[in-house]
């Protein structure tokens, strides 16, 4: 084992990357110790049960009073409450990130809470199953993945190559990036996706002449992988969206267009613009195969 | 070996599906002999190079001249044409079968090329991959999954049942249903999630501000899965979008209607309403995997 990039990690939040993250560095000699805390203490029983590694405590404070390092794995519009609970319990020197899928809003929630002298890295590991809670996690969810960090400016240097290190030791990729920049890349590659695979499953399941036992037999036609994407965790996605709703608007707003020029198409039989439009999405597809985001990781639940 | 279901089978088409079903007829002993053809001669010469097990000849009619069983595999704008070439060639008593993705312009397009002393009995195997080709075939593509035949009413019971057999045979389970039923439920379970598939992929694509490369990197978000759908064939969707018109534009229709109730409820941040929306699609999801339509068959591509 090699020597330990922190001597305590605190994971706050004991979900599906939460309980992921806490295997993993168990896993790979990541920390000296790790402490594991969630508000809900029918989750800590659970956790208690299962071997993530750490140790599970009762209390916030409790939680981070000695961490180096202390991940938030809580929904996005939680962060900003839990930052300011346990602002006073952080050590001086001590570094604060989180796994958010939306970031200027964590940023705005929870920098005014960080005590100076403490490190706000906001990251994003791009990485999950539609599975959620404790028992949904793994250690080896984050290889082959990306995750992203976007520090603010002026964020010390050593503190983001802090941060780095420890994702890239669970097997990702790290790219540092603008908060804005990332919510905008985001809305159109994870949360767009997710609002209309919710979305088509609503439609499906409001049909009052299909029945709910035909769209679940026939969902190898293409409906199979929209009730995936459904079946993630409405707290996280309903947060997202809150929070990040001019990027999500804006993208909507481009894929409604895009998908009415096709409506257009099909009502007016215009087969040639229809080949067209799916002649080119091929290539993008070959781009994500070449690039190795195909390949799910070993228990990626299916 | 069993006795096989058919002395002669003669497909017409070697793509994905004409591929598999030959390659999935020849492990199961369901023919005695099997006829392959393709309009392409560069398909043919590939398909000969593939151990199909079956023969490639050169000509429709060589084709089905001596069949018991011809099944239709080629795109659904091309059906009818298919049919009207082999019609004077069919053997009477012939089984005349198609594998097209929409039911009613099959019997539209088919039925008034089938002479008298021929049965026509349309199916739909719910199967496949994004992939496309001989190359892309595989015998198991069938197993554990569903076929809706879709026979006019005065269609011969004994045909019907011939069919069903073979595709029992190959794994599949066998439903019979009204065309226009079939045609709807397809439209929302299968030919809208390809549409947005398409054109979410199609809205990235032509973002300014967001690199390919960014959207190929970050895809394990959710991206992943509408990249897949939208690398399908793009002249079997052109022929579903030109030939399920009325269904895809009422669902699509439907889509959009519940779609823009959700991003006013961003807009207006109405949390409660996201919640409830995103709640209830989980229960479809485990209905999905209860029902055993969520394992992929095992070459199934990624």
């Amino acid at each position: 084992m090699s020597t330990p990039l922190f001597e305590n990690i605190a994971i706050i939040g004991i979900g599906l990357i939460g309980s992921s993250l806490a295997q993993s560095i168990d896993r790979e000699g990541l920390s000296a110790r790790t402490i594991l805390y969630d508000i809900a203490p029918e989750i800590r029983d659970t956790a208690r049960g299962l071997k993530l590694g750490g140790e599970i405590v009762d209390t916030l404070a409790e939680a981070v009073a000695n961490a180096d390092l202390v991940v938030l794995c809580v929904p996005v519009g939680a962060v900003g409450a839990v930052a300011k609970d346990m602002s006073r319990a952080l050590k001086p020197g001590a570094i604060v990130t989180d796994v958010g899928s939306v970031k200027e809003s964590v940023v705005r929630d929870v920098h005014p809470h960080i005590p100076a002298g403490v490190h706000l890295v906001p990251g994003h590991p791009i990485a999950g199953t539609e599975q959620s809670g404790p028992e949904a996690g793994f250690a080896d969810l984050f290889a082959g993945r990306w995750c992203v960090l976007t520090p603010p400016l002026e964020t010390d240097e050593q503190a983001i190559e802090q941060v780095a290190a420890l994702w890239r030791a669970t097997g990702m990729q790290v790219e540092i990036m603008d908060a804005n920049h990332h919510d905008r890349v985001l809305a159109i590659t994870s949360h767009v996706p997710h609002l209309i695979a919710y979305n088509i499953v609503g439609t499906a399941a409001d049909l009052e002449e299909v029945t709910r036992s035909e769209v679940v037999k026939f969902a190898a036609g293409g409906f199979r992988d929209s009730t995936r994407l459904a079946a993630s965790d409405p707290t996280m996605w309903r947060d997202v969206f809150l929070n990040n709703r001019e990027a999500v608007l804006e993208m909507l707003g481009r894929f409604v267009e895009d998908l009415t020029a096709l409506q257009r198409a099909i009502r007016w039989g215009d087969g040639e613009a229809l080949f067209d439009a799916f002649e080119r999405t091929r290539a993008i597809r070959r781009r994500v195969i070449d690039a190795g985001q195909e390949v799910d990781a070993p228990d990626f639940g299916r």
